[in-house]
């Protein structure tokens, strides 16, 4: 049996074939964008390396790399909220991957306690020459979810903060 | 009136304030995930400069950073496939947007012709140890649109391909 990861030969088989060759970037890693399966919500976007793109295809649950830890990450082993995969898919060019899952437990994704990690809008053409939609730094986000689905001091304890400035 | 981009000043604010304060990486990008608004479809995955996400929320239209040809590049300028911005959301720790668009036209968004850039799946699990998912080159993914929605020559005519090996 070959390798699961195929080689990159020409663009045409990278867009046209059924050859799996994904592509990783200069720190060798792929983005993941990952999806509510049942209904389209966008949980998150993060990245693999290759051992994380392999355990994730190999498991069917979605294993990361994350960048502020350095580390692989099977995404639930400390909050329990696995993701299952549904739906695996590729893009045209192979550099990015697709999770279509259902989340265990309360569903939730997000480390600041959302059930996503987007939560918030940003106003758009008109609204955004507006005053009413200024802070004193920026334009004004709107929060989308009514509340946190959990504590993350609960879940998390004491562990860092993996956001950076 | 205030800049529309805020200062990133403290974890706690990117995170938990209603500022917008976005982050670019260290190409001065930010990622972009795009999807379907009435479906949910992933249409792409992109990118933005400071400069795109600016027009972006200026016009209410998706405006990326194309890394291949290193140009602003508003969407639909060449194929006539706008992308109208319904909600436009910020990520957790602000290095990453989501826009929920419907596009003019056919509605595709992908240059190969295809609606969406994912249009081929992995096979995972159990189905990814089984000969018959197998290429010669790595694992045999399976198209899911049927068919392309355009050719990709009428529209791009000789353009340079942005796929890069």
């Amino acid at each position: 049996m070959t390798d699961i990861l195929g080689k990159r030969l020409t663009v045409e088989q990278v867009e046209e074939s059924n050859e799996l060759a994904p592509k990783f970037d200069e720190h060798g890693l792929i983005p993941v964008v990952t999806t509510e399966y049942h209904s389209g919500l966008l949980l998150m976007q993060g990245y693999m390396n290759e051992e994380a793109l392999r355990k994730s295809i190999e498991l069917g649950e979605a294993v990361y790399f994350s960048r502020s830890r350095q580390v692989v990450w099977h995404k639930g082993a400390t909050s329990g909220l696995v993701q299952k995969i549904k739906e695996f898919y590729i893009d045209d060019d192979q550099d990015c991957v697709w999770l279509r899952v259902e989340v265990t437990g309360s569903g939730a994704s997000c480390h600041v306690g959302y059930k996503s990690c987007f939560y918030r809008t940003i106003p758009f053409g008109d609204d955004a020459k507006k005053d009413e939609n200024f802070t004193e730094n920026g334009l004004k986000l709107t929060y989308t979810e009514p509340e946190k689905t959990f504590d993350p001091k609960e879940i998390y304890g004491d562990a860092p903060n993996p956001t950076k400035l």
